[in-house]
């Protein structure tokens, strides 16, 4: 079965992908290849327009941009019926390439260089869907027919809350099980921290620069909010943190203020101060009750300032949520992909937690389908010039996959 | 001689001048029309186009944008000889308006409501230019001939480091005594704070916001920085703030953060954060030794922090600065424009230090001429929307400095 992997045009096929840019609200080439690739595999192909104002309205919808259009593909390889069914699910889009200069190989040349393919997307996720896809063709260039039907699921806007995902859970794609195959380094990873975006605008009094004294600087009224988020996630990831498969990780939940702004001249007292960041959520944990701890954490500090007190730092969630999710470690699911796993590379994978969000959690929460992560490459070299992924990881997680899925499916 | 001051003529005059906008790099316009009113009220004009070319070799050339044209503007009054020569110095140039929005009056429609003259430069410093030319104008009109010149100059780019006052002194315009007509709400002021812009990058380590413990956060490593700039303050107004012109303020010679920016992503480690302020300059005190002790006490942060010793913030010194300036309190200048003050107003005006950067100091150190900051409404309104001055102040100064031209020139 592993050996009926077709590395060549599994590469080939990857580097196809990897040369269409697909930035999130511009996904709909990329899907029409994948569309193509899988008939021209064998599978059986969904393709559909995308309600976007239907959508709009769900609980779960949560993309930062405003498409236009959007397009959803799943590709079936039907089962004999009697068996468990899969999700095998990857995204199309990428994050856009930054400045063309950091990059040694272009980002959508696809430059394949050592064993290695370079370019955005060859990592997170293109590589891996395509490994996906291989894995199906495996499956039935051994002649075999599974009980259990294979969904390859490719999705858009995972980076962008999971827009793809929820329209496919709500067309009807659900399952016994799915995986998906975001960057996990071959671990099996039965949990997904969420995350939730925030903003933080820190208020200040302006004055002249020469008069500092008459105003409030936003910045010096930072420091103390900044210090609040910071005993937040202490106290939070001591209370979170207890979970085995997140032990590898002193903080799986982390808070990251990643961008600040704040005032616009030089020589001004700055009147605000703006922080934007993520918050990791445990897998269980309700968004509300996490939301309420930041508020209340800013709002303790704000009371034993005089300043904040009567000028409240404004709190506010936007943008990509992602929910958390978790598979027991004892669930068939995660056996048939260790198992698989071990069986194609000779050793054990590592299982443990993903610190980051993936569309797990919209596969488990909305579409009640328990679900891993697998996949080739470390994710820190996601989001990066000179993403890469190893070919032989690709044709690992291909092989994993068609071994897994005759395990589960039957 | 107070009472040939035409204040119909005054307030009309400032009127047009302030419906001409004339930010900095664009205020060939506004010069046009002080060359044309100072002939209108009877100077001899002196108008020319500014080399730029040679200016910018200059060691106290410090403009922040780059023109393309620059005029130079002076009208004289000239004297009978053997008197002391005195120049009233005023800018055209103002601060861009802003968002439009935010003003009640539009910035240059220069509404006359309530005795208040509105409008962008109206209070910085339109309106005291055009007063200092009445003052003029009602020298001439009282049949009055002084003993010494006086040299209305009318600069642009003060707001941009001085390219205006720097360039008349180079051809030639000095005198035993300068007013330059900032608003210091009529206190005399013999002492002007120095300035110095600067900027500060603090280098940190990208990661991905999941594991944010991999990155090293340059929000964290500013703070310790920010602590530095405030210690240093301290030190420095505890051992400069000694002048009793500067009694009045706690914080004569403050070190100002104006704006902050740091990261590209909210949900990555921020690999750098720069913030950019002013640095308040004593009298007396040499440019470079500033310098070097800001770059001392970041130096001596750096060195206690792991990360920043290995990675250290680069301090830079960026665009207009203002020379500091003092004039002696006892000097014949000073004595003549607080006498006349008083004589106008019928109160003693008040004697301290600005703590703003404007030209005096070029006046004084380039050209050698003694000068002082006088002139009508309250600094603290400039650079904002709905920018005000006191018909009545804009009298006040035209008659002070009427007055104090015949004494002070004889």
């Amino acid at each position: 079965m592993a050996d009926a992997v077709d590395e060549g045009a599994l590469v080939a096929e990857a580097q196809r992908l990897v040369r269409i840019p697909s930035w999130d609200g511009q996904e709909t080439p990329a899907q029409e290849a994948m569309a193509g690739l899988m008939a021209e595999n064998g599978l059986e192909v969904d393709r559909w327009d995308i309600d976007l104002a239907a959508l709009a309205g769900h609980s779960h919808y949560a993309a930062e941009i405003d498409r236009t259009e959007a397009v959803g593909v799943v590709g079936t390889l039907p089962g004999r019926r009697g068996g468990r069914s899969l999700i095998l699910n990857g995204h199309v889009d990428v994050v856009p390439p930054g400045e063309e200069g950091a990059w040694r190989h272009p980002p959508f040349d696809a430059v394949l260089e050592s064993g290695r393919l370079y370019g955005r997307g060859s990592l997170d996720m293109k590589g891996a869907l395509v490994a996906g896809l291989h894995a199906l063709a495996a499956v039935r260039a051994a002649g075999v027919r599974l009980a259990g039907d294979v969904h390859l699921m490719s999705v858009i806007g995972e980076e962008d809350g999971g827009t793809g995902t929820l329209a496919s859970v709500l067309r009807g794609y659900r399952a016994d099980g799915a995986v998906v195959m975001e960057p996990t380094d071959l671990a099996v990873a039965p949990a997904q921290a969420g995350v939730l975006n925030f903003r933080i605008r820190v208020p200040g009094l302006a004055a002249h620069g020469a008069v500092r004294e008459e105003g409030v600087s936003a910045l010096d009224k930072l420091f103390p909010v900044h210090a609040a988020l910071r005993g937040l996630e202490e106290e939070r990831n001591r209370r979170l943190g207890g979970d085995p498969l997140f032990a590898a990780y002193r903080l799986p939940f982390p808070i990251c203020v990643g961008t600040v702004r704040g005032g616009d001249w030089a020589s001004s007292v700055p009147d605000h101060v703006t922080v934007e960041g993520r918050m990791g959520l445990a897998p269980g944990e309700l968004l509300e009750d996490a939301r309420r701890q930041m508020g209340e954490a800013i709002t303790n500090t704000a009371d034993g300032d005089p300043w904040l007190r009567d000028h409240p730092p404004l709190l506010s969630w936007w943008g990509g949520r992602f929910l958390a999710a978790r598979t027991p470690p004892d669930h068939p699911l995660v056996g048939a992909v260790r198992s698989a796993a071990a069986t194609v590379t000779g050793r054990e994978p590592p299982l443990q937690g993903m610190t980051y969000g993936a569309d797990m959690g919209l596969l488990a929460e909305v579409g009640g389908t328990p679900a891993v992560l697998f996949g080739p490459g470390d994710i820190r070299r996601a989001h990066r010039p000179d993403e890469w992924v190893a070919v032989a990881d690709l044709v690992a997680t291909a092989r994993t996959l068609a071994v897994a899925a005759v395990r589960f499916c039957g």
